[in-house]
């Protein structure tokens, strides 16, 4: 339907960039010319896209020239470095990175919540932190029965999200504890076969960490609540792709009953409900691995207050947690703004 | 100092009988005769213990004739069935199972809390699910500082507490996943490689599951709270032997400081705080494995309550969240009740 774009992405290499190739196949996105850049040390590597070869461009200012559209997804630095000559060659940037996401300048967008936060013809948009991504599409549906006050979460989160090098040190030190080999950590600090640990970002004076910091300034900001009160603890977990999340809702008054949540999530975009009590089955990363829905389930009433509601989320780190979330982005700007 | 005592283990080749016999061999307990016993199936296995090799007997009713203690740790239906038994033989019985663990007339204990639940000359005391031992041991130091009012916990829990069976899965099918080969679950229900799910146990009407009303129903016996709120939500994930929890306590009224939090839980016997911030240094698993103590870090207040202080927790879930509890309690019997 559309005429087919330019298109680039910047970080074509890491394990965000890979899903953003699968995606534009399996969404007949409209590549027209495809311009896949990364780091210097990467640049010269090929990476096929639809039967084709292409060879991957170092990422450099000058690289945006005629590009329609701009996936971005390698690190803040890049993108602070390299976003504005992508705006200033024209292109829709849609930002996977965390450089932009709390400018009051720059909509922060999960498209089934706020894309109206992009006005007609924004440049620039940012994608959230992925356990936010998946929280919040879980949340969303819940407001629509009463006022959600305060979130309590507790994640469990993948390799995925510290990127390719970490998933592969999570297989690698697996192998290695297996057969009874010694393997030192270099991609993360900590051993991560069969074991598990508090979030690797800075931890501030107050103790949360950087990644417990965005999800709770994210979610305020994405739902338009800045009062929204959220505790929250950000665990890695030995899981190669997808993020789970403990969740307990709190409302201003009783909570809404199991059903009209468990209703009001498989009526929203996006949710997949999964709450088979009777077969002890509920959302799990290894099925939400590779799927674009969240899974949601363990919907309960909260036994220790009257108006908290408990429930269970999986969803896959790379893809609404990142690079689905982007495109579904440019998607719904192309539609609207018709770029 | 004590003389020796004879001492029976019913189910002796699981993976807690196992650690029975390290403890009483790194604890000096006072271990005479040693009757190791399973069932059928297993007996006639050999072990050895200080030296000395030892066959498996059979566990029934006639084999508890001149024990002084009897550790159980073979399921409810095996203590429910020869814990009579014991007890009519005239041994102090400590059980692991959730047999007898609510019955008002029996004492459910954690050492370092109510030890005192335990009348003098008392044979039963039932040893606690190890969530619950875990997460107690972090909130009992809390309660000299404030009126706990509320638990709101979301546990990462070892294969270990599905026994050698379930700990033999993970790693036989995590080999498989790295080796790309199929594996068909026999252990657990769902995949267990690189997977977590929610926790195995049948899920009751109200949507929690066994694992959960345990946790629930046995703080609030152990503290002598019935009227505690808890909120608990029980996930498997691949690790082998230890169990963490994400904690967040609220108070009656403001929470302690974390200053005072941290001073309480490092000064409890059996707790060991794990809270460096700059070096990002939290409780994991892979510490806890093998430690009696339960580690204890993340110490914060609740940005989302100012009655709410949260925690982080990491223990052994085969000591002090089965065998090192029992043990403890035994010895603690024998030095106040001259068994």
């Amino acid at each position: 339907m559309n005429s087919p774009l330019t298109v680039a992405i910047v970080g074509a290499t890491g394990a965000v960039g890979q899903e953003f190739l699968s995606l534009f196949e399996s969404r007949r996105f409209p590549v027209g010319d495809l311009r896949l850049l990364a780091s210097a040390r990467s640049a010269g590597r090929k990476a096929s896209f639809m039967g084709t070869e292409y060879t991957i461009g170092e990422a450099t200012p000058d690289a945006f020239e005629g590009v329609d559209v701009a996936f971005f997804s390698a690190g803040a630095t890049r993108s602070r470095d390299l976003v504005p000559a992508a705006l200033a060659a024209g292109a829709l940037v849609v930002d996977n990175s965390s450089a932009f996401r709390m400018r009051d300048d720059v909509p922060l967008v999960v498209p089934e919540i706020n894309l109206d936060a992009v006005p007609k013809g924004g440049k620039l948009v940012a994608v959230p932190n992925c356990s936010a991504i998946l929280l919040l599409m879980a949340i969303q549906p819940l407001r629509s029965l009463g006022t959600v006050e305060r979130l309590i979460v507790s994640t469990y989160q993948s390799a995925s999200g510290g990127g390719a090098a970490v998933m592969e040190e999570l297989r690698e030190s697996t192998r290695a504890f297996l057969e009874g080999r010694e393997y030192a950590p270099k991609a993360v600090q900590h051993p991560y076969a069969f074991n598990l640990f508090s979030h690797n970002t800075t931890v501030g004076p107050h103790g949360a960490n950087e990644e417990e910091t965005k999800v709770v300034e994210e979610s305020r900001k994405i739902l338009g609540m800045p009062e929204l009160k959220v505790n929250v603890t950000c665990v890695r977990v030995p899981v190669l792709r997808a993020h789970s999340e403990s969740v307990t809702v709190e409302f201003a008054g009783p909570a809404p009953s199991e059903e009209a949540a468990r209703a009001a999530l498989a009526a929203f975009p996006g949710v997949t409900v999964v709450d088979d009590r009777d077969a002890n089955r509920f959302p799990m990363p290894a099925e939400a691995s590779g799927q674009g829905d969240v899974l949601v389930g363990r919907i309960r009433q909260d036994a220790s207050n009257p108006n908290g509601l408990s429930l269970f989320l999986a969803g896959d780190q790379l893809l609404k947690g990142a690079a689905l979330n982007a495109v579904q982005i440019a998607e719904a700007l192309i539609e609207r703004d018709g770029i």
